[in-house]
């Protein structure tokens, strides 16, 4: 049986979706980011890796994506589909969960 | 591991999500508003920080949003993603829940 | 901690909403309105202090509400959220909500 | 506290909404109509009593309705709202609850 | 209280609505229609006894129905509303409740 | 009471519905089609045998179908209305239910 | 009783339907696709074998897929319908169902 080797950079999401790398995160940072601990929607932070080209029209058009390649974003840890790619954590997810770029 | 370290200034909404400060609340305050305890939708007062471009429309283009930064607002206290930054409460929710703007 | 003081005149609903204080209701008037306690969903009578500018369409354009400021309107006494505003009653809700105009 | 009075003329239902007088039924007539006791959705007969100006389109325009006051009318028990008003019983439904125009 | 007499003829569906006169049945016909017993959805067989004007679009015209008055047809036997009227079983569908024309 | 007799030629599905001749199937072919027991959606192999005339558009045309009579299809078994005619198994089911054309 | 013999080069999906070849997979490849075993929707990879016109429009043109015969595909282990063909394994997915395209 060959074994399934796939290799981060030749992923490429289809329609609307975007490739994320997980960032690391602690539960609180100083001055930085807390996410509280509730029975609310969850938002993680990662960074892009790769987007698809956008949903698809109609006329065979795409809807372009609002975020590119190295846009840190928030996006919403309940959401998409993990993957885990050479010891690295990765989300493949529409881009109606992310919920913010921040910097 | 690398500290996830995030300035409020720099999240940008996607889409029609906004960011919102949530204010602090007293039970009752004298002639103020009071939200009653009861079974129904419970609306939260906010302070809008940051907002998206609008909804994305099929050709590219954005449908503005009715509220702009520095706008109070009542929301649903149900609706969107907590979020502590700096010992400070926000919330990043879609206009549509959004139920007035007062002042 | 300060706390939150909002005046009726103040709020100014978003999209199709509308804002409304509710009417003081008996449980049946002479030759007036009853409303029957059946298990079918309730309706509740109210003036309306403030309406939002109407149903935002992709192009960022509003399309106009039925209802204006002082109209007395039938709806339906489970929809929207409740506000209590200077001892009074106000609710905030969508006009596909309201049933009728009545006078 | 004042009381609601109001009066069955004055009633204007929104939208597709429409304003109909439940008419008396009895179980079975000679020839005419009989609604059987089944677990399917059960048919009531009244008089429309007031139509609301049909559905509102995108540009503030109504698409009208069909039925129109006077119409005697099918329609599904379990859909809309009663009021009673004066000792005779009223119900405000959407037009696509109304099954069929009978005369 | 007056009875509430009403004429099949007078019956005039609104919208994609079909009102059908139920046929008679049997479990099996010689080289006929035989109607399994299972747990899926059971078709029915009608005569259309009244069609409606179609369904309505936005700008107040019609799309008109594929049945007409004296079609055969098979529809689904948990779909609509059931009317008994002079001793016949009828029933009121939406056009989209029928799965076929037989002849 | 009169019997219902159908013939198979005389049915003519509505809309974008499909009139399938089901196949005779044994749970495992030499080199053929193997149909798993699994918790997932079956599909099941038939012969069309009549077609609708497509879906039925705003303005009264119909969107034609993309498959015809004598094409064999893989269906969902469990989609449609089962009709046993003359001792053989036939199903009715929108075309969108039909997974794919085989020969 | 006539067997079903279907060959995978007969396959043609309809509408927006892809046929593809489920890749043999192992739970950890050496800097591979390692698909992690958690409550969130399972990732699996395949390769298109055929692919359906994309989906149908209203005047009855096509809006074509981004992917292709010979693609290698992500896909959600639980969409679709499987299909055993010769000894391999095979689903037929819409397309919506395809997270990303890998090499």
């Amino acid at each position: 049986m060959a074994a399934i080797s796939i290799n981060v950079s030749t992923v490429k999401p289809l329609g609307d979706r975007v490739f994320i790398k997980v960032s690391a995160s602690e539960e609180k940072t100083a001055g930085g980011l807390y996410l509280p601990d509730t029975a609310k929607e969850k938002p993680q932070v990662g960074e892009v890796a790769a987007v698809g080209p956008g949903k698809r029209n109609d006329d065979g058009s795409f809807t372009p994506l609002e975020v590119k390649v190295g846009d840190k974003v928030l996006y919403s840890k309940y959401a998409g589909t993990d993957i885990k790619l050479g010891g690295d954590d990765y989300v493949l997810l529409s881009e109606k969960d992310i919920l913010a770029a921040v910097s």
